[in-house]
């Protein structure tokens, strides 16, 4: 059962409320001795942070992270890892009106279709206030595979804003820090800029697309049929709030593919196979194959929004209404690091299962 | 921990290779009383069944399902019901050239890698013949829907085959079954068996798109955040052979619109709210609305064709190979079967957490 | 995978040390609209809460619960209830010396064999605190079951200080909280607190044996075969610290009777089905069948002792070891609410479990 | 969830009736590249089997297991491992009495309250045929752990009849296999014979107790608090039909010690650690010692006999009701290699969990 837990043996649960007065998770499973304080976790909430530019929320959250248990004079000790952040920037009463109205394309009616009642305080459970906390647990897991796999390395980036996607030919590994929207391609992270300040000040949003790729993930991760590593990427990846699809590899593109086309040919390297291309996203039949693992998802536009839209209220009254408060207008930014965390979290945990199985001794190619 | 095993409470676990004796499921957690017999299920099979049009692989299997438990006197009875289908027309001999080279794009390399060992006769576990048994699987969680929740409605057909999608606006409920394809418009139907015929002549194979709508499905299904619906539906079709994307509702393209355009309004009808349109595809913060769940997923082309790739084999040599046997020119076709079955078993699922956890009740509206 | 987790449906998972800034439990899966604060919690709290008498250890803890998610204007909203103790009096000095030394009959070695590394302040993890979080949890669990089923009453009582049991015939309910013991049996429970005395003095422990009843837990609870009831009984119970034996119904002392003594007679009563007796233990094939459920356990006694016992340290070196601080010379007294609430937890999680499969229903007897 | 299998990472789930077409058991999670057989199953199977003396069931049963997926010219490959074993003896004539009344003492009541029906036919799901799964999946852990575990060694035995238990000065290994209670006491075991006949003959049962010791257990199998390892060997005895109690080391018999009685001093031998006693059982905080693993459980006497016992029947009449059919006197005997058997499951999945999470890294000693 899983309700607010994800993973097999590297597993988090997290639990919290955008308004109450703290959010957090507990990791389960975490190898012992492996070192890790606050200062591991901190650098990938500060990036998640709200505040950090016009472009996201201006609520204010220090999001420090504290690590309540698990950790002994520096190093994890096997038991389960307590992270509390608290709520610290709680403007309540900006959520007056929704209290009782339903936002058109939000949680708010089915929270209370399901419930009975919901913690409408800035959207309560749904809020995206709860990736917070996926990035702390995500910090962990980064702490383990440094550990066990040094060379992997995640990266995360927006691959499209609307329907502005960026131009491969200029992607930039450099440029990625360097602009508030993990955009590679410089002439679209400006383009950007201008195109999200204009909807921002229509009062409207917009979707974005988000790419996360693994490099030096090991081969052998993953356990077919219904523990594929893609598999639980996706679930993965669906479970963040607002994303809507999830692709592997050339994902939809592969459909408009021919056999021919699509055949990642193989060629023997000095340490193994080599595979001239990567439509595959690095995972076959559910299993990594020591490619960069490929993820890409779409977060759709926020749904809190100054324009009038046409809804419901809880006594079944047709109401118009304007959503108040402090709103991303591309909640896709801030996805960024959330989308790293849970790529994190699902490698962590394949990475252990797949050394419960089979001791991690891989078949021998040549 | 779930290897081979998918779903919470109503619960499935599939056995078996593609040329040992016998394949099958074992269904955990199902209500008692439920009538069932083997010509509940037959049906479901048969529709997957392979060699039923010179577009599928010409192996011919019976796919005869026997119920060897947890029925008795032609109901369910609480108890595991196993599902049984033996394979009655393996020709092993056909592979004895990928029993030591690896095609590309197939799981060959990374089951040798992460087992050391392979059955590599017709690709073994990972061979599209395991889907038979969750369609079996599939079947009974028709059974469970029919009789809990009698209006739900689940039908799956293919919007698009290589890069050749359908037309909208000829969509005809009507036609799916009345071609080869599950294909919605006849149009695009007989475009693709052309398309289809000359791709499978020239040793070539190609991808699809398959949707997925349940209709009558009650609001409050879903358990968030990670058992959100669409996470488990997520997870749900990317474990079956071959799929690289899934969406919920507008996917992928819910990223290139504005929030004003994503907002699926709201207005009250006689029965409860009554949605204006549905980006969301039925889904809203983990949980159903009432409105009908939209699932689309990608299936890349058939991996074994008789076109020469190149490749490596177990030895480490490069060579160039030609896969024999009997492969789907286009697998997405016989995928439209298991998208549904796994449909119901998502939804059967969440359907029993829910009743376990809200005992069913829902909040009042009006 | 359920390290630190426990329960299917309604599921808790404990974190923290003894001697960390705090310890707690994180409830998953409880219904919405619950009435429960802290004040519903607090007085289980207590009843667990060392330093109550001079049986129990002197540490001081105030032991007061926070509800930090899950629960809005004084209802649950179906989220999860994170439960959290702060630590306040901790003297980690006083465990200078087991720092390197592994105490006789404690988990201090086997924590060092398995993790490589522990936290030594109080036991860390495997220190008896551990059970004010799953005293917590079952606070909430109580208030399901208040709710849901409300006749349903368990009861926890001592029923063997070392080798001296009460006397069945002077049994009385109304004495179990009239002494430190929960000891039904008044003479009994004088007899204990001059024996417990003089073990104290003498710088020793002794062992107990706890009994938990359920009354009023209707039939049908239980899922055969692997989540039967009393196997998830057994696994709760054996769950806490010092928990060397667990029974039903009669326990061990069945494998002495006959068919023919153990034979539960049946009559029919007004309401149903009437026992004669209750050698099961009011479980049958793993399903509850309306009779009071009975459970035993059997607690050994503490291994931190003043008398100097022959043991190794961490260099391999051969001790002998007085172990200092603060303990209890019978944990068994403090192990009474720690068994009530694991009944609790267990029961709230098999009454949303059949309701999941069964919707609650009970075959009809006449 | 598991409501019919059992294990985290090495799991298997039972299916089938006492009178269907077949059982069997459905192991997931195997490593791959272990040597398996139907050869190595079989041999446990045969021990399990009814019939082969006048002090088991007359059912004849032939008991031959097939392997129908997962291995591959003779190794396992790491996929799900389906066990089948077909029923031959089913004579469903005998039980015409029992389908409209409950036998007292019975799961015949339960699954009528929970399920609304019942498969009555020899008891269904909850016949002791159903033990021959585990059997089958507990040949498929021991050739596990031959292979990671070489001096690993399972041995189960009776310590008790009725309330004749054995004289452990008598204690012989050899003897276990020379009589067909699997007594290591060879004057116990001709008192058994004569004791055991004279209440088969006067229509009655008794119960037992059974012990299971695994020696070669390596330290550090287990995991705190709620996967401990006898909290899991708990619920797997408990998960037996019949079973009442479990006990682990000095079970029950622990709450009578002092602490200073209790304490398994630790001295230091050339391999390490070296305990002076095993009251613990090899367990400490839920992780082995590296000590003999002790686990004991009581049988309660079968329920159906020939004696008349007052109870009623489905249309809630008062009814005798004597028991017919070929029922076991002592079931407890064939309940031996079933103990084994869970002891195998649980170590197997315990060794590869504690792989997964620590990587089978020891922490130091000396």
């Amino acid at each position: 059962m899983s309700l607010n837990s994800f993973g097999h043996l590297f597993r988090f649960t997290t639990w919290g409320e955008s308004h109450g007065p703290a959010i957090g998770a507990v990791v389960d499973g975490c190898p012992a001795g492996i070192a890790l304080s606050e200062a591991d976790l901190q650098p990938w909430l500060d990036a998640r942070k709200p505040g950090t530019s016009k472009f996201t929320t201006q609520r204010k959250e220090a999001d420090e992270v504290r690590i309540l248990s698990g950790v002994f004079e520096g190093r994890t000790t096997g038991t389960p890892i307590q992270l509390l952040i608290e709520n610290t920037d709680q403007r309540s009463k900006d959520y007056g009106e929704i209290a009782q109205s339903f936002r058109p394309g939000h949680a708010d009616i089915t929270y209370h279709q399901k419930y009975g009642l919901r913690d409408y305080r800035g959207g309560g459970r749904s809020s995206a206030r709860e990736t917070a906390s996926r990035v702390a647990a995500g910090g962990v897991a980064r702490a383990v595979l440094r550990d066990l796999v040094p060379g992997l390395k995640i990266t995360g980036y927006m691959v499209q804003m609307g329907a502005r996607g960026i131009d491969r030919s200029r992607f930039d590994w450099a440029q990625i820090g360097q602009n508030p929207f993990w955009c590679p391609d410089p002439v679209a992270a400006e383009d950007w800029a201008a195109y999200l300040d204009a909807l921002r000040l229509s009062h409207n949003s917009v979707g974005a697309v988000i790419e996360v790729v693994a490099e030096g993930v090991p081969a052998g991760l993953g356990a077919p049929l219904y523990g594929k590593l893609d598999s639980d990427l996706a679930a993965a990846m669906m479970s963040i709030n607002a994303v809507k699809a999830v692709e592997i590899g050339d994902g939809m593109a592969a459909a408009a593919l021919t056999g021919v086309e699509n055949a990642d040919e193989i060629r023997m390297g000095n340490d193994g196979p080599v595979f001239l291309s990567n439509h595959a996203g690095g995972i076959l039949g559910g299993i990594s194959s020591g490619q960069p693992v490929v993820c890409r998802f779409a977060v759709k536009p926020t749904s809190s929004i100054l324009t009038p839209r046409r809804t419901i209220n809880q006594a079944g009254e047709e109401v118009e209404l304007i959503t108040k408060g402090r709103h991303d207008p591309c909640v896709g930014i801030r996805a960024v690091p959330v989308g790293e965390a849970m790529m994190a979290l699902v490698l962590a945990d394949h990475l252990l299962l797949d050394r419960g199985q089979t001791g991690g001794v891989r078949g021998r190619i040549g």
